[in-house]
């Protein structure tokens, strides 16, 4: 082999700029967690481990649901517990600290923040009043803050864990969070323990603990505890007597002016808080802790590389939705109070009907071992707790919106091949559902209506929600059938196809509205279209209003949650047929009239870039033989509503599902969720490369590609023609490669085989 | 006024006798715990308070109800918690203690007793190994030990919340308890804390949490804590990690032989279980600790006095009827960890099916204050969780057995005017329960089967327990017509005075079984009186067997609660209607057939005396006009079973049914539970002396009452002439005499006027 010495200078040089950029070019330095932070993203800012169960945090009121909120907005304290990107009442917000420089003699220690920054497991801020600088990183169960008090300045520290995210007067307000105990105890000059039990919450849970180990390393000079309004000077405990409590503790003068504080958290425990400490920080060196955290996730985010030349914008884009993604759920493995197990616990399904169509699949295709672990915490609390999660928080099922869409889930994993899941369990838990009325409270688990849905073969108005619980219903049926069928269980499979297609039943025919043939409306028991629907609860008079395709519109009275379509419009809605797309075509009036139907949706404003139900419709254009306008519709989509900014995200991002629903559009996949094929987009990235399971990789070329250049005319899949608009599953996690040649107009490619059929 | 030489000395003397006779006479004294420890009465035998939240006690094997089984069975320790009288799968058994003398080295210390007493709240008992002596009293929720170690013994205690009753390899065996975690830590050297926490348990509830604090007369020389397995020297805390722990501990050999323990216990937190002992034994005085407890105990037990002549087999039968009454339920205000109140909090419904019937109604005759907290308990518990409770325990509702009987309980409640009650509240609880079916879990709370019962007015053979349930319900509708009725809700009345007439659904007439016709029997859901039943549960062959109203039998591998009737026999149940046993008497065929009919179940033992079920049957001839015959069938009743031996009670006690069936009866009257009457029988003691509310008394006085003179030949109240074999609640709490002139063979008296109609 002859090689010579221009070569080898190349070598030289390209080896020197790996290493030189290796530091700069990782995965995990292009996550901003602020994308998503301000408007309705309402993404966690502080820093968590991938799943992380600890996600310290500033509370900026007692009302955000992650806690945070710009400036100028006052710090009442950092908690250890948050979830993100949620709306509705706000959970958790337990244990909070708070450093201040004063007497021990106030619980309130409101401050301004004068400065602030953000990374990836890092988060650090300094206030006005009194230039305390607070740092954050955090372990999995134990957040680690690095105080540093101003010269010449006394320190001090409130630990409260009275406090809470979502208080309200209402003793049993829905969705407030609501105190029950707390408890606090001076354990040795240099720790404190104690707990937070709190109900309530989004999902109207049961009680719930949170359990903490406070550690210094400096020795408390002097400290205060609080019960109820007063202060304590010589008690080093306060007790659970159904009341708040809280200390104020002095570190004094002397000493270094930088005070450490490891809190262990737990769900058990505060013994087992202490060795949760013991366990994952038993030092004191900060960076060591921000360094094994970034690491995790720069093992997660490399799975997928971007060409190096992708712009910085593209590369934030991406890795921060990949890592939205993965800080939900909470990996709550040896912390789960309600049974023991050597399974894997998860909580905070925040919730399924979110989360299920790109989240899940997204941590399928980078950490497939996750996703099992996941689907088995999800069939565990089947198994002990009698229904598969929803909304579960705070260790408990609680909270429905639409269907039982864990079954989507379940049925994801299925097509997918999921290794090391029970699904004759998993179709056990799915027919649970289908079949047995949660009962009590039909809006906990399980499908409220469902003994309507049965005989009915729809759910009638009058039952809450009772067009997008027929429409998530007739899905979940399909998802029932397609386990089913892969069981063999013929008969079941037979049952649930049927089922499948009983959206139909609320498909009203004739039903016209600007300019589109046929809409979901609400029907009534006896089979009556309804075009006036009764306007709240008043039992004799009965006032009633228009009920049309496009509206969200409900009485002011009346909950949110009551109507007929939750957070949309039946012109959302009539496309949520994941299943059977062809028949909504035919239904439509045909390709012509569907293509009309989706650009009026797109172009008239009915598109609701901001909310879940609308995250498939972008693509549907693929049904009709035309991925480049669904590639059109998508790079618009993301161009007008995505971005880098603090407002990056145009909606909730719902435990990650926005933020998965543009890392995969970024990728050109897209999921339909349930079935076992991606469907295929021009990408925004030339090259992306997935490290699968047993050292296989699949990497996507889009050659050529470029803002002109935005549609796919040839594909090659390993080197062979490839000519369909969407690639099954199996197909990527074999390895290989997808070569896209772009160019400057749509072509015939991937016109003619249309996605699976049911 | 003249007085004489004579009656000076008389009166002195009486006065003396008074006073010399008070602390035997005092009505504590006769109370025998040990009554019904033996054969199937499975009371709890250890000292308990009123309603006490502790209940310490030696637990003899892992497996029995109450802990205690007799000499010569082992004893493993000695646990703070335990029930009384309940069958089925064990609960509690929490934070066991064992005394004993040796190395720390051996978990197991079991050790046999060679002397054993007990008296109403102490225990004592000397072990044969080693000759420690064990002796215990309690407060409400603080436990007190003192242990005698012979002289120049060692002194060891082994603490052990690893331990519980129940356990099963199974892990979600039905019934069975199941461990989730504990934990144990040295705090000082006389102190220790820690907790156990387990679930499932008879009513297969979720994880409750016991904690304790235990404090030490004499300081710890030497400890080994304990954790699956494995002992640690060195090691003062074993933290939760879902394993057993456990600690023994050395007193030394110096200092005294008498060790004393306090245990604290909460259901909140370690520091509320240690506040709990500063409140209540802020001392070491074990005899103030027993005192306290009997004077609790006298202050409810001398609200009714029995003429001082009466015998001792009758004192001690009659008081320690009351006291089994109330030791159940457990009061546990202020140690609710499910939400924040100020109400009362009790648990413990173990279960309302047994106790319904006679012991809350003995409450509300003894305390109606106490019954007040217990009925608002119980509808606390629906507003925070959605159903009333039936079989709570740990927390959690969990589990039914025929009907939804806590609506009785609400019912009788208002019926007797209790005050300080929500009865539109209440009327509300019991409308969830008769319109919402509970759904996933149909025996946890609620009316399982109710949508078939609503649609067919029975609840057809093949869903469990369906002739029970039928019977149950249309006595619960009953029950809710009556509280409808007092509240003016009409149509809710009408609703439900006509569902109560459901059981005649399932009421065979022209069935003949032992000379008797009609009786309830399985209908399948298409209407077909079914002859002959399926045998089990398989779905290819379907054998029979035949049905008929003497057989309880169903096949060995099918669970005894799936079965047509719930522990019991059509005999039983056909007469299980007690709101309008005229129709079942029309129904048989008139006076006389049904006469025959009673006489038959009593003749030839198809009546049992040791369930619920028959409870109200030996009064049944009150309503053909022979209250002389009921309360021959009551003595007979009373003097085959029920004595003050160890096995004085012929089933389970069942949190103190038995009991207050029992002690009803001894004072000759008996409550139809749900409605406003006693039945009046002829007492077993010659006075009887009620007192009541705002100092008023009521007095039953049964002159010239002998073994011979047992009939009712005249009734006085309040002077006037009685002729009704029955009487108003209202009449009794108003105050008043009761006068019965006894004769040897019966009369006309109450032959006439029939107990209340429906």
């Amino acid at each position: 082999m002859k090689v010579s010495t221009k070569t080898i200078i190349s070598f030289g040089i390209s080896i020197f700029f790996s290493l030189t950029n290796y530091a700069q070019t990782a995965a995990h330095n292009y996550v901003d967690p602020m994308i998503g932070s301000e408007g309705d993203g309402r993404v966690f800012i502080g820093p968590s481990c991938p799943y992380g169960m600890v996600k310290p945090s500033p509370d900026c009121t007692v009302s955000p649901n992650s806690g945070w909120l710009p400036l100028p907005k006052e710090v009442t304290g950092f908690s250890q517990v948050h979830v993100s990107g949620t709306g509705g009442g706000p959970k958790y917000g337990n244990i909070q600290i708070m450093p201040f420089s004063g007497t021990l003699d106030k619980l309130d220690q409101t401050s301004r923040r004068v400065e602030e920054s953000v990374k990836l497991g890092y988060y650090q801020t300094v206030f006005k009043e009194n230039q305390i600088r607070t740092e954050i990183t955090t372990a999995e169960k134990v957040s680690f803050y690095r105080i540093t008090y101003p010269k010449n300045a006394t320190k001090e520290l409130k630990i409260d864990p009275g406090f809470f995210l979502g208080e309200q007067p209402e003793p049993d307000g829905r969705e407030a969070q609501q105190f029950v105990g707390s408890q606090i105890e001076i354990v040795s000059d240099t720790e404190v323990r104690g707990y937070s039990r709190i109900r309530g919450g989004w999902n109207n849970g049961r009680a719930y603990t949170v359990y903490f180990w406070a550690t210094f390393d400096q020795p408390i000079a002097k400290y205060v505890t609080w019960k109820d309004g007063i202060f304590y000077s010589n008690q080093p405990a306060q007790f659970d007597s159904g009341r708040k409590t809280a200390a104020l503790i002095s570190f004094g003068k002397d000493g270094k002016q930088e005070l450490n504080v490891k809190i262990g958290i737990s769900f058990l425990s505060e013994l087992k808080a202490k060795n949760n400490i013991e366990v994952e920080i038993p030092h004191w060196d900060f960076s060591a802790v921000l360094s094994s955290l970034e690491n995790k996730w720069e093992q997660l985010l490399k799975r997928i590389q971007l060409s190096p030349d992708t712009s910085l914008e593209y590369k934030k884009m991406f890795y921060t939705g990949l890592y939205h993604t993965m800080i939900m759920p909470v990996d709550r493995t040896g912390e789960n109070p309600l049974w023991t197990n050597t399974e894997p616990y998860y909580d905070d399904f925040y919730c399924i009907w979110d989360t299920f169509r790109s989240s899940s699949p997204l941590i399928t295709l980078i950490d497939p071992k996750r996703q099992t672990e996941i689907v088995n915490a999800m069939l565990n609390i089947y198994k002990r707790e009698g229904y598969l999660p929803e909304g579960r928080s705070g260790n408990d099922n609680g909270r429905t919106q639409g269907g039982s869409n864990a079954e989507t889930v379940l049925a994801d994993a299925f097509v997918k091949n999921l290794k090391g899941i029970d699904y004759e369990l998993a179709l056990k838990a799915m027919l649970k559902d289908a079949t047995i009325p949660p009962g009590g409270n039909e809006e906990r688990e399980g499908r409220g209506g469902l003994l309507d849905y049965l005989r009915l073969g729809y759910v009638p108005f009058g039952i809450d929600r009772a067009g997008n619980r027929t429409m998530d219903y007739a899905y979940n049926d399909y998802n029932i059938a397609t386990v089913a069928k892969g069981l063999n269980h013929t008969e079941i499979y037979n049952q649930y196809i049927k089922q499948a297609d009983n959206w139909q039943n609320l498909w009203r025919s004739d039903y016209m509205n600007n300019g589109a043939t046929g809409f979901i409306m609400p029907k009534d028991a006896s089979g009556n279209w309804l075009d006036d629907v009764i306007f709240g609860e008043s039992k004799i008079q009965k006032p009633t209003y228009k009920y049309t395709p496009v509206i969200t519109e409900s009485p002011w009275y009346v909950c949110h949650w009551c109507v007929f379509f939750y957070e949309g419009t039946s012109w959302e809605y009539s496309l949520s047929v994941p299943h059977d797309l062809p028949e909504v075509i035919r239904r439509s009036g045909g390709d012509l009239a569907f293509k009309n139907r989706l650009d009026t949706f797109f172009e008239t404003k009915l598109y609701d870039v901001s909310n879940e139900p609308s995250f498939l419709a972008p693509t549907m254009y693929h049904w009709i033989g035309k991925p480049y306008l669904s590639s059109d519709r998508i790079r618009t989509i993301i161009k007008d509503n995505f971005n880098t900014s603090h407002e990056g995200l145009p909606g909730n991002d719902d435990s990650g599902a926005m933020s998965s629903w543009l890392a995969f559009h970024i990728m050109g996949l897209y999921p339909n969720a349930g079935q076992p094929y991606y469907l295929l987009n021009s990408p925004l990235i030339k090259e992306i490369t997935l490290e699968l399971e047993e050292g296989k990789s699949f990497k996507i070329t889009a050659k050529k590609m470029s803002d002109k250049n935005k549609y796919i005319k040839n594909a090659f899949l390993n080197g062979k023609p490839y000519n369909k608009a969407w690639i099954l599953h199996e197909d990527i996690v074999k390895g290989g490669e997808l070569i896209l040649e772009m160019d400057s107009k749509p072509s015939v490619w991937g016109t003619t085989i249309l996605p699976p059929k049911k």
